[in-house]
């Protein structure tokens, strides 16, 4: 008799598990359950639909539940698995009005995150602007028109539906109750970010509390107080933060880790129960550099681990290596990208670093388009290594950060790195590409 | 009695190398020796002025004399060097009809190279576009007319200078005796450079070695005859490489090594000549991936071993750790890329390698302005090593070299490259990282 394979959640983890599974098992039946009727879409996308940069939602969606079902993969939408019998490997799957039993012989949960609203009056009311839905419900709201938009949260999905209000013609407001925005980065380079977005004509109000979202009585948004002082809202969006669906797999038994999501094994393996696998924003990933578990939800990761745990629920072997915190997003006129331990990180992990920062061009100084660059550095004080990077400027600065990623990843010392062979040529850098600066300037610290 | 340290050449290595000498050490004496009148200026910025990027020459010029002096180094211009007595210490310098012996301490030779045009008749006519002094004749000559301009040689400064004349308005024909454009990339990932240069209106004759430049009376050029055919040709660049000035050096008892380049240990000194040293495009460089010693003439490496030089110089004790052939370049529409050893560069070398080529797009699909983006990697058969790899693409493109050459210098197997905490964001890439997608479908060979 044929093995069924059953995954929970049709985006990146799940559908990356079902695929792989699909291809490297023709006798095996993958079935995928969703409870939203897309799969495999872009949420990352969102401020970009919204921001009008493109016009069609359906091109947030990489691929649909009739590409996977033509691929041999047996998808079923509008379909929620409301319990998980692992004993009997059994889930019940509620579709509409009706519930029925379903066997499993493998099992990837791939339930995502949630928005985490803060906890005050009416933040309940405004829709997480997390699905390709939401997202058409908003751009439709912005055109049926209101002058003012509030941004929860300053991160940098934040940011990000912040600088779409204003493509779309908003006064924005974006209210963050921590003093800086970006909160993945020291602030001194945050700071170099809130200038961004300040250039842009978002209004940042920082340390400040959100204590009510007034909404009138069809439920749409009036006002936001926060720090007591009202902020007209015709939008509002709220980007402070998700948290893993984990209940379902919680009551099952799976086993969750500090950080509040499920703990898996570097085989994507729930610890204890045969066959059951984790992947994605509801999953754990073992950060290198602090060495434990956190919960980082990035569509990057997702797909790896989702990726990962079909290999090995098809008879692989193979490991997921963890993750370092890299990340990039582009800001209004800036580039972001960070990796690995900030300054801060560092400290609260009790490592005694050195960090130097540095402000270059992009260009060479007299090639057309050149503009500013800042790059800090942080360096274990003991031996060198470089723990982390972060880097803000114009076009052609983020995407650098993997180069900090690599020597993060692979132990490289900054005073190797200030002597690496990286490319240069006058569109792309002065002589010494500001990677090179920055690592001299902290070997000098060391 | 104050130390000398005596400096052949004004250009990026020499002054590096006056640079940081002059900075460790107060009581020395810095002397500096140019045969012409700038010194430490881009001659990789001469394209995008002759292009007409930017108006004023001088801005090629990075520290003039003046500001070099000023920072207490004595720069001598129009002074040539035209002896070393290495057992005496002691160098002629002519200056104008004078020459003088002066003695020295310790000598960095940072002689440079020069233009080494193919040997036919009439190329020697043709004024190598290496100084800030030949740029503006060049582009004063494009000024006063002529339509059709000729560059021999499709490596990326004859491709550099190509674009530049089309920028000008010239039909610009660039002929080349090898099968394909940029030698320094496989011929695959060429065509791609190719293309490019064919869509911005260069004629490309490849497979044509050039048999004469016929010029006028005044030495000017009228056409160019390659391959039986004759090109009309009112201007005219050279772009065949360059051999590193060394008549000087090895006349003064100084070694070369096979590369025809002067030998240096890792310290930038001459063997068995205590406290001389050489750095920049007349010296070799050590290639960390063939284990050997080559002649790679490029800014960014002439810069810092200047500085090791000058360093060491001074008392310090620094190495440069060597090159593995990191190179990037702006082609028209396209940027371009390469590092560590190129699929024929291995077999040359005998290295048994898999090498995967992937397409991919520079953003996520639906964000506006995703261009192509071509990415091969090279990777030891045996081991799994990555050894080199290649990109080619539009905007964003290029500079993702510098991650495979961190790869490459770290020793990144491609199946962990696959794996690797690259960052994402939809205006950067799609979800996958090309670089992923390339080292998965590397790995997938293995």
């Amino acid at each position: 008799m044929a093995q069924r394979l059953a995954i929970i959640g049709g985006d990146a983890g799940g559908m990356s598990a079902a695929s792989i599974a699909r291809r490297r098992d023709p006798d095996l039946e993958v079935v995928a359950y969703e409870r939203g009727v897309h799969t495999s879409y872009s949420a990352c996308g969102i401020p970009y639909y919204v921001a009008g940069l493109f016009e069609d939602a359906a091109r947030l969606i990489n691929r649909s539940p009739a590409k996977h079902r033509a691929n041999g993969i047996d998808v079923r939408t509008e379909s929620e698995v409301v319990a998980i019998d692992l004993a009997a490997r059994t889930l019940v799957v509620r579709a509409g009005d009706e519930e029925r039993v379903e066997g499993f012989d493998q099992l990837v949960v791939a339930t995502g995150a949630e928005a985490a609203p803060p906890p005050v009056p009416g933040a309940e009311a405004i829709e997480p602007a997390r699905t390709v839905q939401a997202g058409e419900r908003l751009s439709a709201a912005i055109a049926r028109g209101g002058g003012c938009a509030v941004v929860i949260g300053a991160g940098y999905i934040g940011l990000e539906m912040a600088e779409a209000f204003v493509s779309r013609g908003l006064n924005v407001t974006m209210i963050d109750q921590a003093p800086q925005v970006m909160g993945t980065l020291d602030a001194d380079m945050a700071a170099h970010v809130q200038d961004a977005a300040e250039c842009h004509g978002i209004r940042v109000v920082l340390g400040s509390g959100v204590e009510e979202v007034v909404t009138n009585d069809d439920g749409a948004p009036v006002e936001v107080r926060a720090g007591g002082v009202c902020y007209a809202a015709d939008h509002v969006v709220i980007g402070t933060g998700a948290k893993p669906v984990v209940k379902l797999a919680e009551e099952a038994g799976l086993a969750l880790g500090d950080s509040g999501a499920l703990r898996v094994d570097d085989h994507q393996r729930c610890p204890g129960h045969d066959g059951v696998y984790a992947a994605g924003d509801c999953a754990e990933s073992h950060h290198r550099l602090l060495d434990r578990a956190v919960n980082i939800q990035l569509g990057t990761h997702a797909n790896k681990q989702g990726r990962i745990a079909g290999t090995n629920a098809t008879g692989g072997d193979v490991r997921f290596p963890g993750i370092i915190g890299t990340a990039v997003s582009k800001i209004c006129r800036h580039e972001v990208g960070r990796t690995g331990l900030s300054e801060r990180e560092a400290h609260e992990a009790g490592i005694d670093v050195v960090s130097a920062t540095i402000k270059d061009r992009t260009r060479a100084g007299y090639y057309p388009g050149a503009g500013p660059i800042w790059v800090k550095l942080v360096a274990e004080a003991a031996t060198g290594r470089l723990l982390g990077g972060q880097i803000v400027g114009v076009e052609g600065a983020a995407k650098r950060i993997d180069v900090l990623a690599t020597a993060v990843w692979t132990h490289l010392h900054v005073d190797e790195l200030a002597l690496l062979d990286l490319s240069y040529a006058p569109p792309f850098s002065a002589v010494y590409d500001p990677l090179l600066v920055a690592a001299r300037a902290t070997a000098k610290l060391l």
